[in-house]
C-alpha cells in the first residue's frame, strides 16, 4: 500500500469506528449497524446473507419482544439507516458478506461482533469520545467493550480483500454477528448453516488488558457458561392481617440464591456462579407475590457447567415449591468451551512477527477467566474438520472494559486490518499444508 | 333538616367524594386536595392552620424530595387547585379548620385522612368509578382505601357545623391529615401542637369489612408498627474473573431478611414482620454492589415493636458487616398503640342508636390486626387528659381495601356526616359529665 | 379426719413423693413407678387396668426401642420394683385403678402423670432433695416438673377414697399416665378406651408460677402442638477432592430450619416453632452425609398447628430434595386444644373455697403459653358428652420448672389430696344437676 | 542383600506393619507407636530426639486435654509399650532417630507419619486384617490411611542404614511425626528445630490411587488449608412461653455456615470450604443456647487460604453478633503450600528406574486436590537452602483411603524400604552436585 492508501484506509477505519460508537445498539437490535455494514459490503461487491440465512431463530437467546424490535428499527432509521436495507433485515440483525475469488482455495470466515453494552457513557471532558463529539447518542447504551473497533476492522478487511481480490484465492466470509454480550448470539449463528463450508475460522478482540502492539496469537479454554433468568410467582396477602394466606416469592427466591452457592466446588475444575440482580415484591405491607433474578453459571468444562446449571434448576424448583410458589427458568445466553488450533496460532503468530507493528506472545494463552459465544462458531467449524483461532489485538485503554470511561487507542486499527488481510494471504499460501 | 337540605347535602358529599377520587394524590403530596379543602373551609368561615402550624417538620416520615414536591404542586395546579391556596401551603400539605362558637364548651377535634394509595385503578366496566367517569386521572394512584369518603365526610361536617354554629358551644377542629398510608403523617401532626387544646378526639374509617349500616363504636389495640427501608452498599466486581474483589450487597441483604424471621416469636404478644420489596444488583455478571428493601415490623405493644425493630437493626448491621458491606436504615413511618376511651365509645354508640340509620355493635372491637397513625393523635390528646375514640362506618365495598376494583357504597355519606355532627351536639351536652 | 389420720396421710404423701423423686424414670419407661403404684392400688382393693387396656399401641409417640425398654425394666427391678408386677406390665407402663362403689353415680376419672425430665439434678447443699438424701439416683433424670407430687396426690386420693368407699357412689378411676413430657402419652391413653365410660374428668398440675395456697380452678386454651424429628440422609464425599459427588445433608437441614421460621405469622392466632437440637455430619473433611433435628410447632388452634406442621413437612421435603438428599419426619408427640367446662370449674372453685386452705382464683385462666397432652383425655371425655377440667394447685417452688434446682413445697400435698377427695364427694352430690 | 536377608527384612516389615495396624492411635496420642519405634531405633544405635526436641508446644494444633493424654498413655502401656520409654515421652509423642556416619556428607531427613483415623474397622471376612487377626483392637480407630505402612518403611530404612552405616556418609534423620491427620502435627515438628541442619528432605505416602509398582517421583502444589472449630454460646429460653428471652445459637451457626459458601470463588485459584459437622441445642422445646461446628478451608495458594479463613472468621463473628450470641474460633490444624525440588525428583525417578521393581512416572504431579502438613517440613528445609521432595509409592488398595475396608498390598514394603535406602546412597554420591 502507498502511504496515501494507508492514510485513506486509516481515515476510513476511524470514521467507521466513531460512527458506530456514536450510535450504539443493544444485542438483537443492531439495525442501524447492520444496515450500514450491509450497504457498504454490497457496494464493495460482496454477496450478502442476512436474517435466517445466518441466524437460527430457535437459538436467539434473550431476544426482545416484537414491540421493542420495532422501536429499535424506527430509531435505526431515524439515525440514518437506509429504509431499504432495514426492510431486508426484517426482524433479525446480523449480516455476512461473501467474497468468492473463483479460484480454488480455503473458505475462511472472520467473525466481528457489533453490539453495545448497557452502560451510560461518561460525559466527562477527560473522556475523548465525549470531548470530540462522537459519544453515544443512545442513552444507557455504550460501545464500552470495543465492538465498534471490531466493526471497523471488519470493514477494513472488506476493503482490502475487495481491492486485492484478483490476487487472492478461495472464499472470504465476513460474519458480523449480533448479540455477543450475554453470549446470546453465537449459537444462533453457528446453527444457521452459514459456517458449513468454512475451513478456517478467525475471531479477534481488542484490548482485554494487553497493551498497544501486543498480539495474543490464540486463546484456549474459555469458560462454558449458561445465562439464565429465574421467575417466582406466589400470592400476595396483607402482611399483618392474614400473612398465612400469602405465598412468599421473595423468600423462595432468596432461599434459592443462598443454596446456589453450595454448587461452587467441583473436583473437575473451576465453577463460577453469580446472581447479578434480584427484584421482588410490590409493597411494604404485602407478602411478596413475585420475584425474579438474573444469574449465570460457568464451568471449566461444558460438563461441569451443565451439571451446575442442572443442579441450579433443581434448587430453584424446590426453593419455590417449599413456599407454594410457582417457578420457571429461561435460558438467556449460553456458550461452550473451545480452544484455538495450533496451526492457525502458528500462522497468526508468524503474521504478527512479519508485520512491522505487532509483538506476538510466544503461545496461546489459557483462557482469561471469561466466556465468549464465539466458541459456538469455532466448535461448529472444528467439528466439521476445520480449524479455528481466537486472537487478541492489544491496545491501550483508558479504563477497563464495560466502564463508562472505556476508550481504546485507535492506533490499533490500521495494523489490525492489515494483519487480518495478511491472514487471508497466508492461509491461501499455506492451504495445501493444512 | 328538610328533605331538600338533605338532598343538597347528599349531592355535595357525592360531588366531593368523586372529585377527590378523580384526582388522587400520594402522601405529603396532597396539594390539590388540601387547596380545595382549604378554599372551602375558608369560604365557610373557618380559620385555618396550615404548614408547620399542623405538621412538625422533624417527623415527616418518608417525605419526598423537593423536586418531586414541586412536580406534584404543578400537577395540582394543572388539575384545578387555586394558585393562591397552593402558595399558602408552601411545601407542606394538610389543613385544619377551626370553628370557635365563642361559647364555653369542649374543644373537639375530628381527623380526616386524605391520601391515596399506589394502585392503578381498574378500567373494567364493572368498576363504577370508571364506568361513571370519575376514575383516577393520576396514573398509578387510586383512592382504594376510602380516604375520598373521609374527605367528603369532613366537608359535610364542616357544612353542618357552620350552618348550626349558633346552636353549638365550644370549639370544633377539623384536622385534614396528610400521609396516613404507611403511617407517615400522624406523628408530625401530633407533634405540631395543633391538638394541644383538644378535649375530645374522634376519627373514623369507612368499610374495613363491616357492611352498610354497621357502626363500630370504638377500636382498641392497634398494632404498633415501624416502617423502615434498609440500604446496602458493597462493591461490584467481574463475577468470573475476580469475584473475590466484590462485596456482595445482595447476599448481605438476603442474609438479613432470612434472619429477620427469627424475631417473630414473643411471649408478650403478637409480632409481625414483612419485607415487602427487594431490589438488588446491576448486571448479570457483576457481583451485586447494592441492595435495598422496604420492610415493616409490628407489635401488640409498643415495647414489643420497639424490641423487634431494635433487633432488626442489629441483624441488618451484622448481615452487612459480614460481607464487608455498608448499611443504613431509614424510618419511613411509625405508629403506636392506642385504645378508645369508654365515655366516647358510649356516646358514639348512643349517637348510632339515635340515628335512624346505623346499627352499632355492642362494644369496641379489639384491634383488627392492622395499624393506624391516628394513634399518635389519640395518644397526644389522651396524655394531656383528653379522650379519644376511633370508630368505623360500615359500608358495602366492591372489593377489599387496596384492590384496584375497590369501591364503597356512597349511601354511607349522608348518615355518616349527620352522625359526626350529632357527636358535636352530644359532646357539648355531655361536657359537664366528662 | 382426725389429726392423727391427717398426720399419717401427710407422712404417706411425703414418703411417696420422695421415693418417686429418688427414682425418676423417663416417659414410657416408668416401670418402677408403675409397679409401685399398681402394688399399692391392688393392696387397697382397686381393680387394675394395665398395658393395652389403657395404652393404645398405635399412638405411643416417641416410644424407645425394645432394648432400651428392657434396660429400664431391669433397672426398675434393681431399684425395688416387684418382679411380679413388672411381669404384668410387659412392655408398657401406666396403670389405672378403679373403685366401683356399686352405687349409682357418676364415673369420675382423675389423671396423674408420672414421668421425669432429662435434667441432671443439682448436687448443691442449697437443694433440699440433695441435702436430705432423696435426690435422683438415676443420672441425667430428675423430677424437675413436679410429677412426683402428682403421683403422691394420686396415691393420697386412692387412700381417702378407699377409706370412705362406703360413703361414696358411682365409680372412681385413677389414671396414672405415662410419658407426659413431650406430650407423648396422652393420646395413647385417650384412644385406649379407658375413658369411654367417664362422665367427669379432672387433672391437675402443681406450681406453674402460682404460690402456695392459690387454686386455679380451670385452664382454657392450651396451645396445640406437634413434636417431630426430621432426618436427612445424603451422601458423603471428600470435601476437597470430589465435593461435587456429595449430597450435603447439613445444608439441606439448615435450609429447612431457616425457612421454617417463615411460618410464624398467622392472622388466626399464636404460632410457635422451635428447632431445639441439630446434629449433622461425620468428619471435618467429609461432605456431611446425614443430619437430624428435633423440632416442635404449636398453634393457638388445632387448625393453625395442623397448617404449620403440614407446611413444615413440605419445607423439609423440598429442602432435602433441593440437595439430592432423602428426608423423613417422625411425629414424637402431639397435643390438641381443650378447655375446662364451666360446671366443673365452678365445683372446683367451690371446693377450694370450702377447704380451709386454698384461695381459688375467680375464674379459669386463658392458657399459659404451653401445651399439655391431657387435652387428648379431656377431649375424649367431652366428645362423648362428659365434662373435663384442668386445675392448678399453687405451691412455692425453689426454681422454675425443669431447672436442676426445682423443688416444691410439700405443704401442698395434704390439702391437695383432701381437695381431690372433696371433688369425689361433691360431684356425687351434684350429679343429678349435670 | 542376600535372598535370606531380603526374606528377613520383608518379615520384619510385615510384622511391624501388622503390629502397628493392630494398635492404632489417634494424633498426639501415638504413645505405644512412639515407644515401640524409640525402643527399636535405640536398639539399632540411633541417637533419639523426643518431646520438645522435635515438637514445638506452641503449635500442637488440636492436642487433647491432659486427662485424655493420660488415658492414652495408660492404654499404650496396657498394649505393650515399655513404661521406661513411655516415661521419656512425657506428654508428647513423636521421635526422631539420628544416624551420624561421622563422615562428611549431606544431612538427609525422612519423614514418616504414624497416626490413625477415626474409623471403625470392618469386621467382614472379606477384610484381610480382620480375617488374619491383626485388625484394630482400639474401637473407633483404624489405620485406614496407610500410616502403618509408613512406620514399617521407616523401621525398614532404619535397619538398612544401620547395617550399612560404614558404607554411608553424612547424617540420616528418621522423623516419626505425630498427628498428620487433620494436618495438626507438621508445623510443631517444623518449628522445633529438628530440621535446622537438614539439607535434603524426603517424605512418602503409599497408595493414593496409584497401583502396585508405580512410583510418583514428586508432588507439587498441595492445597493450603486451615482446620478450625467454631463455637457459639447464646441463651436458652422456653420456646413457647418466652422465646424472645433466648439468644439462638443454632440460628447464629447456620447463618454463618450458609454465608461461608459465598467465599468459594476466587480469580486467583481453587478454593475449598467444608463444614463437616454441626452440633447444636439441648432440648426440643428450648431455644438452642449453644452450637459448634468443625470446618476447614483450603486455597490453591497460602494467600487465598489466608483470605478465605480471615473472611470466614468475620462471617462467624457477625452471624453470632446478629443473634446476640458469643462466638469464638479455634485453629485445629493448618498446612501450607510446597512443591518438590527438581533435583530430588530427578534422583527419586532415577532410583525408581534402577530398582528392579518400580515404574516411575515421567515427572512430578500437580497436587492431588488435597493437603498435607509435610509442607511445613519441606518449607522449613527449603527456606534454609535445602531441597525437599514428596513421593508416592503406588500399591493396590482394597478400598479408598479412610474407608473401613481400606487395606493395601504389603508387596510394596520391601521394594519401598530398599528404594528409601537407595536414596541415602544416591544423595551421598550426588552431594557435590547439589
Amino acid at each position: 500500500m502507498t502511504p496515501e492508501e494507508e492514510r485513506e484506509l486509516k481515515d476510513l477505519l476511524v470514521r467507521w469506528r466513531r460512527d458506530i460508537h456514536r450510535f450504539p445498539e443493544s444485542g438483537w437490535c443492531e439495525f442501524r449497524t447492520t444496515a450500514k455494514i450491509a450497504e457498504e459490503l454490497h457496494r464493495l461487491g460482496y454477496s450478502l446473507h442476512m436474517g435466517e440465512k445466518m441466524v437460527h431463530r430457535d437459538f436467539m437467546y434473550g431476544a426482545p419482544e416484537k414491540k421493542r424490535i420495532e422501536w429499535h428499527r424506527h430509531r435505526a432509521q431515524a439515525q440514518g439507516a437506509h429504509p431499504e436495507w432495514l426492510g431486508m433485515l426484517q426482524e433479525c440483525t446480523g449480516v455476512t458478506g461473501v467474497l468468492n475469488t473463483g479460484r480454488p482455495g480455503p473458505v475462511r470466515a472472520f467473525r466481528f461482533d457489533m453490539d453495545a453494552v448497557h452502560v451510560s457513557e461518561s460525559e466527562s471532558h477527560d473522556h475523548k469520545p465525549f470531548r470530540e463529539g462522537f459519544a453515544s447518542e443512545n442513552s444507557g447504551l455504550m460501545h464500552a467493550c470495543g465492538h465498534d473497533f471490531h466493526v471497523a476492522l471488519g470493514i477494513g478487511l472488506a476493503h482490502l480483500a475487495c481491492r486485492h481480490r484478483n490476487e487472492l484465492d478461495g472464499i472470504i466470509k465476513l460474519v458480523f454477528q449480533p448479540a455477543e454480550e450475554g453470549v446470546r448470539g453465537g449459537r444462533a449463528v453457528a446453527e444457521s448453516g452459514i459456517l458449513d463450508d468454512v475451513d478456517l475460522f478467525f475471531a479477534f478482540h481488542v484490548g482485554l488488558g494487553y497493551g498497544l502492539g501486543t498480539l495474543v496469537p490464540g486463546v484456549n479454554n474459555f469458560l462454558s457458561t449458561t445465562k439464565f433468568d429465574a421467575f417466582f410467582k406466589g400470592r400476595g396477602a396483607h402482611a399483618a392481617v392474614s400473612p398465612q394466606e400469602g405465598s412468599n416469592a421473595l423468600l423462595a427466591s432468596i432461599t434459592a440464591i443462598q443454596n446456589l452457592y453450595a454448587l461452587l466446588q467441583h473436583g473437575g475444575g473451576v465453577v463460577r456462579l453469580n446472581v447479578g440482580t434480584l427484584r421482588a415484591g410490590e409493597g411494604r405491607n404485602v407478602i411478596p407475590p413475585s420475584a425474579e433474578f438474573e444469574a449465570e453459571c460457568r464451568g471449566e468444562t461444558e460438563e461441569i457447567n451443565r451439571q451446575v446449571y442442572q443442579r441450579a434448576r433443581e434448587i430453584i424448583e424446590h426453593a419455590a415449591a417449599m413456599h407454594g410458589v410457582a417457578s420457571w427458568v429461561r435460558v438467556m445466553g449460553e456458550s461452550i468451551n473451545a480452544s484455538s488450533d495450533a496451526p492457525l496460532v502458528a500462522i497468526l503468530r508468524e503474521a504478527g512477527q512479519e508485520s512491522s507493528w505487532f509483538t506476538p506472545l510466544d503461545a496461546a494463552i489459557q483462557g482469561f477467566g471469561g466466556s465468549e459465544d464465539v466458541t459456538w462458531l469455532m466448535r461448529e467449524v472444528q467439528k466439521r474438520g476445520g480449524l479455528g483461532c481466537y486472537g487478541i489485538f492489544g491496545t491501550d485503554t483508558a479504563a477497563g472494559h464495560h466502564a463508562d470511561t472505556f476508550d481504546a487507542d485507535e492506533a490499533v486499527l490500521l495494523p489490525g486490518a492489515k494483519l487480518l488481510f495478511s491472514l487471508v494471504r497466508k492461509t491461501g499460501e499455506a492451504w495445501s499444508a493444512f
